[in-house]
């Protein structure tokens, strides 16, 4: 059994903003040497998240928008007590969720024609991390 | 180790559909050999998810007028504008997640009383797969 | 390849609480052996999620008061026709999700600074259980 463990670093120019990682994870993976089995891609942080769907523009601009109608920036969140602003990173996160599980299938990632992977960024402008973990043989 | 994969095929009758597929899981685990493990269930695509809950037809309905209700069908998505009409689907994947990991323990599903695995298709009437991935000893 | 199981066990008081587990499942990870992997952690339940956020006890207000929004309760879900009164509940559990995959680095959950684990119980104060299965070397 193989465990291969890397980590991808963003620092967004925009406080929210979706980045796509399909490629560097699949060159993690070719790294790992696993043909068959599983990388976890999961957010290190609790303003961010990773999801996969279409890389469509205008979809992603969907996507960004329909966030924003779910969990809208606010002044009122308790949070907020703490010195924070970023309440609605938290709870946007929550919803796009922090990490995806891809199935490695003869060394590749084994996805649909239109699956990518993406790191949603809800709090940027500052280092931060997603662990991509290689699990197989 | 082993890791063991399979699909699972769907060709929906109505454009959106919720399709129990615990037994099918089940079976693919059994096929597999593994007694310790996961099995990784995973749509292969934008528009529909995989989610544990439960079989009861009320509440299958609750759910999905209640995606209906977060995530409707728009004409006014901007992904439209590429020529498809199904934003709201991408959004309803989004939302429940197209993926699930099921813990096996003595060679079966470790599953609550109540759970079950349902695929949710939300821009059915064509061939759509679901990835099985097993991986234990 | 090593693979552990263990579950925690739960009794709310109240019918809506968040739990933290994340030192529960370092324990758990601890005792396993497993230096190199993933550890699932699982509710069991049909009402009840498991999540990765902040620790901080505005921001888990917040999340309970827009989960509140996101799925309120009401009496006229149609599973309630069932003699139940938790359809709430089960569309909570959807939102927040069922499970996470935390990864293990150096016999150790590597998370970011400031993530925990949390066992978010949506129809509580009977018992109920999340199971704990790490895998890896």
């Amino acid at each position: 059994m193989k465990v291969h463990t890397d980590y991808l670093w963003f620092n967004t120019k925009k406080r929210q903003e979706f980045v796509r990682i399909t490629d560097e994870v699949a060159s993690i993976v070719a790294a790992s040497g696993v043909k068959e089995g599983t990388v976890l891609v999961s957010a290190m942080h609790i303003t961010a998240g990773v999801y996969v769907n279409d890389d469509e523009s205008g979809l992603i601009e969907d996507i960004d928008e329909w966030l924003e109608s779910m969990a809208p920036y606010r002044k009122e969140y308790r949070h907020h007590q703490t010195g924070e602003d970023n309440g609605d990173s938290h709870l946007k996160a929550l919803l796009i969720h922090h990490e995806v599980i891809v199935p490695i299938t003869a060394g590749r990632l084994d996805f649909g024609t239109w699956q990518r992977i993406f790191y949603a960024e809800f709090d940027g402008q500052r280092d931060k991390r997603v662990i991509v973990k290689v699990m197989g043989e």
